[in-house]
């Protein structure tokens, strides 16, 4: 009989615990439904003691999806498990994720505690966890480097308590696969009652091994997997959900399934990406641009005789299809809406009408309108409420001279406008923009996004702007880079400037 | 005793087999020589049958580099070989890599013949390249998909025949951890002779599991391993060198030394990245911008309390020191040699000069000089020998009106003008040029780079173009990132041009 293994997806709080890839809940619901929809059966929505949004996000997922059982995490502390419960009332379906460190050093220098000191306080979250919900999993952090017969001990002891779920995270990815392997076994062979619990594997990419560990971890008895979309995360991040999904898919033999719909997969890792200003590199597995493209002429000529030669994925399989639509003026709302669907958005009829008119525009101006400018377009509408907006801008740069903008903002049905000169288009209407908001702002990043084909392609500009110890973020997206960016730098302001 | 492992890598090969990653031979002098830098024991330079441009960097990287063993790839064809061994005279140690499909996609689809014809074509290719060198790598090309007892019987036979190293490719990126260490196990035990050559792993990344594959490669008797600076190569790429130099670098207990100066890879992995216009993502394993971030409040108060509690590599050891030496207009010749020499460029005296005279007109345009900046001006002197050059730049955008650009060039010697508008300043200032340069050109790929701090950082743009059905390469970087595109765009032009 075939292993069915959970996919717990992490995505909205380690991946979302990465510089400048903070959402805000509409976008979380967003990511969320796109899960629910991928088939994950866990999504792990927050850390709701951490901070106001998050505890907000945790509550309003919870309202959104259906399906998914929805996951809150907590340190071993009572407050953050109080927090955890409360934010989770509204789930259909509810776990609370407690949990310590507990290798050495943990143990020693962070808690300045002792190994039988941190496994009470391990066995005591997890109980104060049960009176709030059924589904209790425990992490036992920095699992990776925590001698086995004392985690054994630990897991023993939280499976007494109660938990239903036990992660055994690789929190620094230091774990070669064979090691990783053999802890989950010696933990399978070692604990009494491990078969009234999941064994769950949580593992960092740090030195490029979290995919292969976690296989690992699974075929040593582990049917829980931690991940991300797009191994996003910390650092170097986290395993990803599609490289656990195409490996349990391809390698029948295994007979592990999954509940994942893998034609999803390239749908949800644009709207990863997108949303969260992390660029995918082209040569990432199953998800990067390259992931498919054979280029040697020894390949291409395999290929042509049999695709099974160098392929092993069916690049149809991850939703990426060759069947390419190409949307232009004359396309009508259906293939709009088919075309947002393929991408894992779906609108009610009145905020697609919108989105078909601003297509309308955008197909007027280029010929072809592409993924990427639809998933744009749909995201747009958030700029209607915006407090400060763009009158008008003109910029005049070259080779040879001076770059000068002359921009108009609306503020509050205020109009303003000033000029300035800068280095480079953009610099020059930033300035000229500073001298009508007059804080001290500063641009911390800039990433323009244009990896398209053709230069009147739609450009994407990801902005963090630092205003009073805070980083806010802002997104632009126009044909015209220049416009972009200062679409991105009010998007930013926006965001604190009524506060 | 530690055991010695060998590092071959294949950056210049398998890595520059990707769309848009085309060096040209400077370009692949300068990474030839950052790789012996490094300490890498075998660079393979190039394919040379495969094209007159691969021949002659053959030649040009032979004649550049000292230490390393320089290894030129070829099919089982005499033919292969021979222009292998021809390219290869001046190296000053040299090995021929040659090979042929053993799996039974390989042998009865591509080559439509039999395991027993396949192992003969084996021997005899092994034999025809001894007869022009000593050292012969022998590749069995989907070792990863070959039957292991086929494989033992073609892997004995070319020992036999001479072969000092064979390598056992996973070509598909199919292999798990496991699955691929026990292939290596079982050649070890079952091979007459295998103590005759070194056993090499060639592991892709199709599933994500490269890393992990080819380690478990090496804890079964493989000492060498075919790797890629930044994990480069087609589809979803080879094996990251970075990765594995870490590995053994931070798992002591294997007690496996590679040559590598880990040092040198923050380095080498920004010179790749920008040469071959292929973005490292941030959480890219090692060289990603974000490897060593730590961000959630928990990590931060651990690192904080002990470094070790969260951190397993220090950032030092890959060359990324937090003392970070800011350029300005008042740094001296020596600071900027020295941060060259930081991103491994080293340049004469002469060259220095002229580099140093652009940093300075640079740093007057803005505060603080990058290390990319610096690498793009060590870059740019290849400009000064185009056949057409920008003379004038003037480009007029915004929001609310349609964009305008005026162009000069100066082709030859001759100057010409036009205007043009378009859609965004970009697509406007192509126009314009088009109008100039009217050959059916396609602009096929336009990628900016642009991830920086403030709105006057320098963008770098990389474009394909399209002409007569050959794609060219185009480069550009300048503050105003629309010049920058236009620069480019005039680049690739140039390469085209005169044919």
């Amino acid at each position: 009989m075939s292993k069915r293994l959970f996919i717990f997806d992490t995505t909205l709080r380690d991946g979302e615990q990465v510089p400048g890839c903070q959402l805000n809940t509409v976008e979380k619901i967003e990511v969320a439904k796109q899960l629910e929809g991928l088939g994950v059966d866990v999504i792990e929505a927050g850390f709701p003691i951490s901070s106001p949004g998050d505890f907000k996000s945790v509550i309003e997922i919870s309202k959104a999806v259906t399906w998914p059982v929805i996951c809150a995490l907590s340190r071993a502390v009572e407050k953050d498990i109080d927090a955890a419960a409360e934010a989770l009332k509204f789930a259909k379906r509810k776990r609370i994720h407690t949990g310590i460190g507990t290798s050495e050093y943990h143990i020693k220098y962070k808690f300045n505690s002792t190994p039988d000191e941190i496994l009470e306080r391990a066995v005591s979250a997890v109980k104060y966890a049960k009176r709030y919900v059924e589904d209790v999993e425990f992490y036992a952090e920095d699992a990776g480097r925590t001698d086995n017969e004392y985690l054994a001990r630990v897991v023993e002891a939280v499976i007494k308590a109660g938990a239903t779920v036990v992660n055994i995270p690789d929190t620094t990815g230091y774990c070669l696969p064979a090691e990783y392997g053999n802890k989950i076994k010696y933990l399978m062979e070692h604990v009494d009652g491990i078969d009234k619990a999941v064994i769950s594997t949580h593992c960092h990419n740090d030195l490029g091994m979290a995919t292969a560990n976690t296989m690992e971890g699974v075929l040593n008895g582990a049917r829980q997997v931690e991940v991300t979309i797009n191994g996003i995360g910390e650092r170097a991040g986290n395993t990803a959900l599609e490289e656990i999904a195409m490996i349990c898919k391809c390698h029948h033999d295994l007979d592990i399934t999954t509940n994942i719909n893998t034609q999803k997969i390239g749908g949800i890792s644009r709207t990863v990406s997108s949303l969260m200003n992390m660029p995918v590199q082209p040569n990432k597995a199953i998800v990067g641009r390259n992931a498919f493209a054979h280029s040697s002429g020894i390949h291409q000529d395999g290929v042509l005789k049999n695709a099974q030669t160098y392929e092993i994925i069916n690049p149809k399989d991850v939703g990426y299809s060759d069947d390419q639509i190409v949307l232009t003026a004359r396309s009508g709302r259906a293939a709009l809406k088919h075309r947002l669907a393929l991408n894992g958005v779906t609108l009610d009829e009145d905020k697609l009408d919108k989105v078909y008119q601003d297509f309308l525009r955008l197909a007027d101006k280029k010929k072809e309108v592409t993924d990427d400018d639809v998933l744009i377009l749909a995201g747009a509408d958030r700029t209607a409420s915006h407090h400060i907006r763009l009158d008008y801008l003109q910029v005049t740069s070259g080779v040879g001279i001076r770059s000068v903008a002359s921009i108009g903002l609306d503020i509050a049905g205020e109009k303003f406008e000033a000029a300035a000169t800068g280095n480079g288009p953009v610099d020059a209407a930033i300035k000229a923009l500073k001298k009508i908001i007059n804080r001290k702002m500063v641009l911390k990043e800039f990433t323009i996004q244009a990896i398209n084909k053709g230069s009147d392609d739609v450009g994407k500009v990801h902005m963090q702007v630092e205003y009073n110890g805070h980083v806010y973020y802002g997104f632009g997206a126009n044909t015209d880079i220049v416009a972009a960016s200062v679409e991105a730098y009010i998007d930013a302001i926006n965001k604190f400037h009524n506060k």
